[in-house]
């Protein structure tokens, strides 16, 4: 079987006898490649995958190949593969993969090169066989979406099927999941469940797995490692750490940022430390932190969000029209400022806010420098905005609190018990202490 | 002279006719602390106010001191310095600085604890005496606001203020300026100064002057210095570079950010490196870059923004009907988009952004993760918001694409002539190449 390839390279393979799963020696010129043959998702018909011992891919051209030889047969052979797929509907197994799309769980399409979602939980498990060696898997495709379109009535799906993988025995929870809104899923997992029996690992890659610097394999091995082994019973988010391949850090679910449009390390804590290392090619699991919310005996699930929320940026010339509009001609019942600094906005809206916050709307205030906390104590317009009723939001990230309102709003009407609900440190969204090794480093060299 | 003093320390100083100015020296038990007195903002009566060698601050109470003695008298007296406030009025200075308010120039009230700006020109050199030995400065208050207050009116002003000091013959600008919105305000200078005679740094503080941790001292005097040697004709900004007191970052105004709410290394360059770094102790300024805009013969002002615009900032449940009311009911122009990862939002805003665009409002994607580029070429529903007519704008930050869109709206009425500007490399807003250096490191140590 040689799935995907076409042309020329088919022509080689199906000469040859090569099959997927194989392991082969390729020689060309002075180079000399081995490594497993994988399913081919490139446009060109020349090149086929290789997948090296490192855990990269790559791709090769057959032209000019000097000689290709099977160094070994792989043992999972097609029928094998194929009957295989029942096996995938366990009623009983250690962890679970619930896979909800994105990049991860990705293959290009032959024909526009654009990007898709796989379709079956086969191709998930076949993606990386290693992964049953380290335990007992299940897998369950619950949707195929791009991050980009995931919504609140979403996570309350993938909240009630990590609930019901603890409830039908499994011991830890692996979600496969878009890179580009992953960490607000994150946390609205992480206030929707927040006991649990194990670790909920959400997991993506920034390259698809077709491309040789994939980073699809490795986060996902070490994910199941983290669901395996991991002491805590949290929301978090495991991705690779630094741009070479050693390991991986897992954050806090409601304290993760994607900070980079596409490196492989672009999930950074944010004024917090990440709970974990993974050295994937040891196998090894190792804690950076003690203060992790333990197991529970049981799983509670409660997502419920109201939508009716707005995320403001302030900036130099916002409007206070444009401001009042959205407050007063809409619906909504909070809102969130990424305020400059300590938590500040123009002294301008002071009244605005106060009427906002008379009127039972919550108003929330974090910083847009991302890392710090919110102080509003310190300067005149602080302080007016305090007595407006703006509520301080310590260090949480703007896109936390947001998650964190919708959800609190679920469940709160009156406005001081949302006000106290908000401040009160729920999952680890507020860090009470920051170090100074919390804030990056930019070097130069 | 004991400025600022009352009870207990003033009862001393008086007692010792010790002057603001004059070189101490102070034992207390086994502590022997030298330096220069400074003017009191303590709340507390009991805390004299010493300005070490280091450029630190520091506050000692002088209960049980058990020595207080003049090393050296201050040269100048305060008749002398009382009768100078008419030489800062100076028809011709090398370096002119420019207040605006903020921290740098603030002082912390006696009765509220409050930070109050500057008030006089004369208090701002007084403040640091030692920048007069750099170069022949001339000071000059142009308003004293916190930076959250500032608005595009005030960026015409200060763009006006500089365009001015060239032209009186200074050879550079320092602005003071609150830290909220520095990044801001040197982004809407770069964008109307687009051809200058010398340097234009801004420059801020993120600890008041009475405070033992203050970096106003080393920020103004290395700005001094930049504006004096710097070899370009740029908006930059220069802030402190670490936690420790070695050396300061000079930042392009267009790719500088506020990263940190209270951190002295809060400003970090983003998707770019610094153009230099400078050595205060050493008076040394080091070009980092070769590729700065150069020095011309004449300074051109053209400040005109446009406000009708907005920054919208995505995240999943972002109500479609919320947008298309901040579209259609008010007036904006253009929208800046933060979007996900390369350039995204939920697909379910296609067709009304494509109705946004016929009606020839500019729309311009940026990336929330702040680092890296938008590519909308990747994943479909980038291509969607393509074909929508949504422009992607590269590896600007969203911040600074907004102060440009208002720019640029105050320049062109056509769609595709704002596209095209937009999209143009103007100052250095738009980094083509990225190297890996350029993100940060997160170190846990």
């Amino acid at each position: 079987m040689q799935e995907g390839y076409k042309g020329k390279a088919y022509d080689v393979l199906k000469k040859l006898n090569i099959d997927i799963g194989d392991l082969i020696e390729i020689k060309k010129g002075d180079l000399i490649v081995r490594g497993i043959l994988l399913p081919s998702y490139s446009r060109d018909d020349r090149i086929i995958v290789i997948k090296l011992d490192n855990g990269y891919n790559i791709g090769i051209s057959i032209e000019n190949i000097s000689e290709i030889k099977v160094l070994s047969k792989s043992l999972q052979k097609t029928t094998e593969r194929e009957s295989s797929k029942s096996a995938y509907k366990k009623t009983k197994s250690e962890i679970k993969i619930i896979s909800t799309g994105g990049t991860i769980v990705s293959k290009v399409e032959y024909e526009t090169g654009a990007v898709r979602p796989a379709l079956s939980t086969e191709e998930i498990i076949q993606f990386l066989p290693e992964i049953n060696e380290i335990a007992d898997i299940d897998a369950e495709i619950l949707f195929s979406i791009l991050s980009e379109n995931m919504k609140p009535e979403y996570w309350i799906k993938i909240a009630r099927a990590v609930k019901d993988a603890f409830d039908k025995g499994n011991s830890g929870v692996v979600i496969a999941h878009g890179t580009d809104t992953m960490a607000y899923t994150a946390s609205a997992l992480a206030f929707s469940l927040q006991s649990l029996e194990g670790p909920v690992v959400l997991v993506g890659s920034q390259r698809s797995s077709d491309r040789p610097s994939s980073d699809s394999a490795i986060n996902l091995l070490s994910s199941v490692l983290v669901a395996k082994h991991a002491p805590f019973g949290e929301v978090v988010v495991n991705m690779h750490a630094e741009s070479s391949d050693t390991f991986t850090l897992v954050h806090r679910g409601v304290k993760v940022r994607k900070m980079h449009s596409s490196r492989r390390d672009a999930f950074q804590s944010i004024n917090d430390k990440p709970l974990a290392k993974v050295l994937w090619k040891e196998r090894k699991l190792t804690m950076l932190r003690e203060d992790y919310i333990t197991k529970k005996t049981e799983t509670t699930l409660d997502a419920k969000f109201d939508e009716r929320v707005f995320l403001l940026y302030y900036y130099p010339g916002l409007s206070r029209e444009l401001i009042e509009q959205i407050i007063s001609n809409t619906k909504i019942r909070g809102l969130i400022i990424a305020g400059t600094g300590l938590g500040h906005t123009s002294s301008e809206y002071v009244e605005l806010f106060k009427k906002a916050t008379k009127d039972g709307i919550f108003i929330g205030m974090t910083t847009q420098c991302l890392f710090g906390r919110v102080n509003m104590n310190v300067y005149t317009t602080g302080r007016q905005l305090l007595d407006a009723g703006v509520t301080p939001l310590e260090d949480m990230l703007p896109e936390v609190a947001l998650v964190k309102l919708m959800w609190v709003l679920a469940h709160e009407q009156d406005l001081e018990k949302i006000r106290n609900m908000m401040t009160t440190n729920l999952v680890g969204e507020i860090n009470p202490r920051h170090t100074l090794d919390l804030y990056p480093r930019w070097l130069y060299e």
